[in-house]
C-alpha cells in the first residue's frame, strides 16, 4: 500500500484542550482504588516506587513549584517531604535516596492522602491565576505520567509476588482477527518533525525542525505475540548475532528468554494485571526491551524505525486507541484497521525506535528546577513513541517522546517494524 | 571482692515453668498493637524482616511441625505459604529469598492475622496431647525468639526512617547512680557447664561438660555508654590497632564511629523505640558489634570473657534485670546492685563473648528438620549471653547461648569485661 | 569569521593509500620496545587490555579471518588461541573472559612474538591474493586501531602505579602561544556525510547520505587546559545542574574533581607517557568523560558539535596534526592556525560530538564475523572525531567515527564547542 | 586400636634447630627458578598475591623490622617500597591495596630481585647480633609461610590459565596401597597444649594450658580420594542437610561440585603443580574448604576433631612426612604407616579441625607492629594442623596452629576424621 504522507505531522495536542486540576488528580486516587494499603509500601526494583510515593511525589511537585513560591503565606505540610519526595531536582534539594522508597513505612497512606487533600484545598486559592497556567499544564501532565507509572510499577510488585495478586478483573476481551501486516511506504526528502503550537507540550518535542529522510517502509501494526513466538521458536534468545553486544550480556547475565511477565517462555501464559492467562496470538507484544525489539527485527530481516520516521508515518494514523480510560490496562488485539496510513500508533503499546534520545536542533531546557526536567536525562536512553494502554488519551500527542534504557521491560512496550526501500 | 563460685552453674529454666500457648501467641500481637499497616510490610536489611513475615512463620512452625504432621486431616490454610513463610528449613523446600521479604504486598496484614486465628484454633484440639509437648516447647520458644526480633527489627525500620517514628511513648526512666566497676575474681580449675535437666532447652545448651579455666577477673557490671563516650573520645574508632583486621575494615567500609543509632557520635543522641533522646552515660551501652565490643576492651587493657567463664561468673547472679515484660524496650542505668556476685548479668543488654559459636563436646543435633534449627549456624558467628530488654523473662536462661556475626549491630547488644589474673 | 563549507565533505581517505602489511605490523612492536616483559602482562581496569593480549589477538585477526579460511593446509599455531584471543566474536565462538585477560601469565611475551612470527611468514603466501584485499585493509586498520590502544592502555597501568613509570622521555615540547578561539559560522541546509568512495573506510563511515543542519556556529579550536582550569576553579564538579543525570551521579560514585592523571585537581599536575609534569594552559586538555565534556559546554553556555555538524565543518581544516607518529604521545599547545577553517580538527585529542553512535541510513553490517566489528556497539556509546596523538595519520579520515561510552575517560578524549545561531 | 597418649604433646619444634638465614631465603627463590617472568606478575584471586611480591614483602620484612630500627645509618633500597610491599601492618603504615598487587608491572622482577640483594648484603652486618635472633626467627619462619603460599598460589595463577601450565615436571610417584583407617581412641580427662620451651613458635601456639577433653575416636590417617568419590557420588553436594548453613550458601553460589582443581567431579583428573592427572583413590582428598570437610564427616555420621584433640593425638605420630623438601609438591597416598599411632599427621595434607581460630587463655599479642602478626585475625577463622607437602620440614611444629577462612580452597587443605566415644 502507498501511502502519501503530510508533508509535516500534525503540531497540536491531540485534544487540544488544558487538562482540568481536579479531573487529572482524582484519576491518580482512582487508579488506586483496588490496593490494599501494604501494596502501597512495595518497591519490588529500583525503578519501581511505591504507589504511595507516587501520589506524594506529583503532590510535592504542586506543592514545590506552585504552592511556596506563588501562595504567600503558604505553610508546608511536612517540612520533611521536601527531602522525601523529591525525586530528582537537585536545584531543589538533596534527594532521599532512590533505590530505599520502599523502605519507608511512614508516613503512612493515610497521611499522604491528606498531604494531597491538604495540597489540594490550597492549590484552590491559585488554581485561576492565568500565569499559573503553565506549571499548571506542566504539574498535570507530570501527575499523568505518575499515573502510567502507578500501574507498571504495580504490574511489577504483582507479578513479582508468587500469590499474583490481580489488581482488577478483566472485561471481556474483544476476539481479535488476524492482520497480516503490509508495508505502507514513505517517500523520502524534507519533513518536519516536533512540536508546535499553543497547546501543552513537553520541551523535549520542540523545536520543530527539518529532517532529511530516506525514502522508508512502515509496517502497518506492531508485532504480535504470535510473531514474537516464532522468533522464540527459533532460537532468538539463544544467537548471539542477533543482538546487539550489550543486549546479548543482559540476555545472558539476567537469563531472558522471553518478554516479561512471560511464564515458562510462553508456554504458562502471561502475567497481567488481570491476572495470569494465556498468551492471544493476535495481540501486540509488549514488556520488550529495546534489546529484544532491536533483536526481532533483525531476525525479521528489518529494523526499527527512527522516532523522525514514525513521526513522520503517524500523520495519517487516526488519533485512537486503547488508552488508560478504557480500563483494561492491557494492549488489545488489533480490531479496527486504519482506512488510510498505519493502524494502532497510539495507544496499546509503546514503540520502541532506534532513535538515541536526545535534543533537537535549537532545544533549550527551560530556566530553573523545571529545567531538570527532561534535558538531563539525554544519554543512554532510547525514544518510545505512540503510549500505551496505560497513557491517558488527554496525555499523548504524535510528538510524544518518552524515553528509557534499552533494558528496561516494565513499561507496555512493544515494536513495529520498518525498513529501507 | 573475692567471689567463691559454686562449683556448676544452675541447671534448671530460670523458671522451670512450661510456656502458656495462649500467653506467648498473644504476647506477638501485643506487641505489635502501635503499629501502623504500614509498618508492619518493611525490611530495611536483608538481616531484618518485616513485622508481618514474623507474625506467619511463627505460626508457619505450629503449622509445619504440629498440625500438619500431627492433626489428622489438617488442610493448609494456604499452601504457597508453606514457601513463603519457611525461613531456613532445607528439609521443608525451597525458602522465598530471605533478602525479599519486604517485597511482598500480600498475604496482608489482615489475612496474616486470619492465618495465625486459623491455625490456633486448630491447635486447640491437640493441645493437650502429651507427646507434643516439647514441640509446643520449642514452637513457643521459637516465637519469643521471633518477639525480639520484632523488636529489633522494628527499631531498625524507624531508626532507618528521616521521620523517626516512635514505637511506644516511653515511661519515666528510673535515674541510674553512677556505679564504679568492680573486678570480682573467679578460681580457675574444672568447673561444668551447659544445660542439664528436665525443662526446655536448646539442644545448643548442651551436653553440660566439664570446662578447665584458668583463674579470672570479670566485670561487676557491664560497659556503660559514658565509659565508651571515652572510647570514642580517645579516637577509639581511628586507631587500627585496637581492632580486629575485619573488625578495622568493617569500621572503614562503613563508615562507623559510634554504636549504632547514636547520632552524630552521641553528640545528637540516641535512637530508641521511644524515639530520639540524649544518652544517659550510666545507661549500659548498646548496639556494638563483636567487632567494637573487642575494640572497647582491648582499648581498656582488659577482654571479653569466654563463654565458659561467663556462665561460671553467672552462679551467683540474681534471676533479674531489664526484661520486655517490663514494656521499656531499652536497657537501663544499673540501680539494684546485686548483693555477692555480678549484677545485671540477666536482661538489659545481650553481652557479647569472646566465644566462637561452636558445639559442645557430645553435641549432636536432633533428627529431621528441627536439627536444622541450631547447628548448622556453627561458623562465623560469636556467642552473646543474658538476653536483653526485648527479651522475654519466661525465655531466658544463664545457660541461654545466643549468637550473632561479628559484624551485627542491631540486637540489643552490649558487653562486660574480664581479664586474666 | 564566516566559512563558506564545500557543500559536501571529503569522501577520501586522507591519504589514499593502501596500508601495507609489514610497515604495520612493525609500528605495533616499535610501540612496545620500551616495555619490560612485566609491563606486558597487567590489566588495570575492565576496559584495559594487556599490551600481551593486543600483540595476540591483532595476529589472531589475520589468523582467523585470512589464514585459516584462505590459506590451504594452515595450521594453527595453537588452537586454545582461538579461545583465547577472540575478543568478541561471536560468530567465531566463545570468548575468553575479558576482565580477566590480566590473570594469564601464559602465553608468555616470547611465545606471542614466537606468534607473530608464525602467522606473518605464513601471510607472505597470501599477501598479493587480490580478493584478500578487503581483508588485509580491514586487518591493518583493526592492527591500528589497537596500536592507539596499546598506548591508551599502557597510560592506565602506568598512571595507576604509585611509581608512575615513564614510558619514554620526552622530546622538547615547542611552546604554546595564546589562541583565543574564534566562533566560525556555518551555513544551514542539506549537507551531505558520510564515506563514499573506494579506498577504506569501516562500514559504520557510510553510505554517505544527505542530512539537514540548521546553522550553527564552530570553535576555531579544542578547548583548552587553561580554560578547564577556570571550569573547575568556578566549582564546575560541585554544581549538579550544568550535568546529565547520569553524570552527575558518576561524579559523585567516582569522586571525580578533574580530569583523569591530574594529581591534585591540577595542582600536582599531570600524567603522561613521559612522566608526571606541570599543565601547560595552552595545551588541550584531554581525558575527559562525555559527561565532563558536556557539563564544561553547558557551563561556558555552548553545546557539543553533532558528529554531522563536525564533519560538516572539518571540510576546511587541513590534514594535519599532532598524530603517533610524531611520537609525542600528548596534545600539544596550537602553534600552527588553519589559514581558513578550524584549526587542530585532526589529531591530538579526539573530540567528543553530541552524537549518540548510530547507524546512518541505509546502513547495513557486513555478512559474517566481520559483521560484528561495528554495528553491534551502536547503543550507549557518544561518537568522537578526528583522531588523537596516540592514532596514526594513515588511519584517520575527517569521516571516521570513533565511539565509546559516555564515562570513558582513558583515550586522548577532548572536546571542541559549538552553538546555535 | 587403643592408643595410650603421652599426658602432654610435644613442647619442642620438631627440629629444635634455628633457622639458617641463608639457607632459609634462597629457598624462595629455588622455588621460583622454573617460573617465567610473567609468572612472577599475575593475581588470579584478591587471596592470591605475585609471586614477585611474596619475593619482595618477605624482604620487606627484614628491612622493616631489622635493618631499618637496628643497622644504624641504613638507607632503604626505594622509599615507596615501605608502602607497596606492606602486607598488613597498619602500626608502620597504610598498605597498597591488597587486591590490586597484580596491577603492579613495576618494580620488575630484577629489580625485586636486586632489593633482596641489597637487603640481604647489608643483614650480613647484624646477622650476629645476638639480641636480633628472635627477630631473624620470626622473619625467617614468615618467609617460610610465604614460601608455601608461593607455591599455593601458582598453582591457582597455573590452575586459571586454559593452558594449564606446568610448574615442575612430577617424579614417579610412589603407588599407594589401600589402607583400611581405624579408630584410635583417646582418654578424656586433663590434658595439656600449646608451645612451651625456648625454641621459635610463633605466639599463638602459647601460652601451654589445661584443657579437659571428653573421650574421643580418631582416624588413623587422613581421608583419601577414594572415600570423597562416594561422598559426590551419593550426593552429597546437592544435599542440603549435610552442610553448614553458609556452606550450603557458598556450594550454591559458586556451584561447588568437586574439590578444587577436580575437572568434572573428578572424571577430567585433577590439576596438580605437576600438570593434570588422574585421581589415585589412595591419595589424601585435598583443595577442601572447611565446609567441604565439615559436610563429609557429617555424611559419614563423624565429625572434625577440634584442634585440642588433633594436639593430643599427634603425640605418638612421627615426625616425618611428605614436605616442601620432597620436592613433590602433592599429598601422596600413605606408604608407611605409624607403628603406634595415627599416621600422616605431619606433611601431605593440612586437616582442617572444627575449632574456630581463638586466643589461648593467657594469650597477649607482642608489643608493637609484630603484634599485628596473629592476634587481629582471630575471628571467622578455622584451625587447621599439621603442615602440608608444601610446608618445610623446619617450618612446622605438633602446636602450630595455620588459619583460614572457612570457605578457603586452594591451600592444600584436607581432613581426617574424629568421633565420640
Amino acid at each position: 500500500m502507498m501511502v502519501t504522507p503530510h508533508t509535516d505531522t500534525p503540531r497540536m495536542n491531540s485534544l487540544g484542550k488544558p487538562l482540568e486540576f481536579q479531573q487529572v488528580r482524582s484519576f491518580s486516587e482512582f487508579l488506586c482504588q483496588p490496593l490494599e494499603v501494604e501494596d502501597y509500601v512495595v518497591q519490588t526494583m529500583d525503578d519501581v516506587s511505591p504507589a504511595k510515593w507516587h501520589l506524594a511525589h506529583t503532590t510535592w511537585f504542586f506543592e514545590t513549584f506552585i504552592l511556596k513560591p506563588h501562595l504567600e503565606g503558604y505553610r508546608p505540610f511536612n517540612d520533611a517531604y521536601e527531602h522525601l519526595f523529591n525525586s530528582y531536582y537537585n536545584s531543589v534539594g538533596v534527594q532521599f535516596s532512590r533505590p530505599h522508597r520502599g523502605l519507608l513505612s511512614r508516613p503512612t497512606v493515610s497521611e499522604i492522602y491528606d498531604y494531597r487533600r491538604y495540597v489540594d484545598e490550597r492549590i484552590q486559592k491559585v488554581l485561576n491565576r492565568e500565569e499559573l497556567v503553565p506549571l499548571f499544564q506542566i504539574g498535570l501532565n507530570h501527575e499523568q505520567q505518575h499515573q502510567e507509572l502507578i500501574l507498571t510499577d504495580l504490574k511489577h510488585v504483582f507479578g513479582f509476588n508468587p500469590l499474583k495478586p490481580i489488581y482488577r478483573e478483566s472485561p471481556n476481551s474483544p476476539c481479535g482477527d488476524r492482520h497480516e501486516f503490509e508495508w505502507l511506504s514513505f517517500e523520502g526528502g524534507i519533513h518536519e518533525i516536533g512540536y508546535e503550537g499553543s497547546d501543552f507540550s513537553f520541551d523535549n518535542e520542540g523545536p520543530r525542525h527539518k529532517v532529511h529522510l530516506e525514502p522508508f517502509s512502515f509496517a502497518s501494526r506492531p508485532v504480535t505475540c504470535g510473531e514474537y513466538l516464532e522468533f522464540i521458536g527459533d532460537g532468538g534468545y539463544k544467537t548471539p548475532t542477533l543482538w546487539l553486544s550489550m543486549g546479548w550480556q543482559t540476555v545472558q547475565e539476567q537469563g531472558w528468554n522471553a518478554p516479561m511477565y512471560w511464564e515458562n517462555e510462553g508456554k504458562g501464559g502471561l502475567f497481567t494485571l488481570s491476572g495470569l492467562r494465556k498468551i492471544d496470538p493476535e495481540e501486540p507484544v509488549c514488556h520488550l526491551s529495546y534489546f529484544e525489539a532491536d533483536a526481532f527485527a533483525r531476525w525479521v530481516g528489518a529494523r526499527l524505525p527512527t522516532e523522525e520516521e514514525w513521526e513522520v508515518a503517524s500523520a495519517l494514523a487516526p488519533v485512537e486507541g486503547n488508552f488508560v480510560e478504557e480500563e483494561f490496562y492491557h494492549p488489545r488485539p488489533l480490531h479496527h484497521v486504519a482506512p488510510a496510513g498505519p493502524s494502532m500508533m497510539l495507544g496499546d503499546v509503546w514503540e520502541w525506535t532506534s532513535s538515541q534520545y536526545s535534543a533537537y536542533p535549537g532545544y533549550r531546557a527551560v530556566e530553573g528546577a523545571l529545567g531538570e526536567y527532561n534535558g538531563k536525562f539525554m544519554c543512554n536512553q532510547f525514544v518510545l513513541r505512540g503510549g500505551s494502554c496505560a497513557t491517558s488519551v488527554t496525555h499523548i500527542r504524535k510528538t510524544y517522546r518518552n524515553f528509557f534504557p534499552p533494558d528496561a521491560r516494565w513499561q507496555f512496550s512493544g515494536l513495529r517494524l520498518a525498513k529501507d526501500i
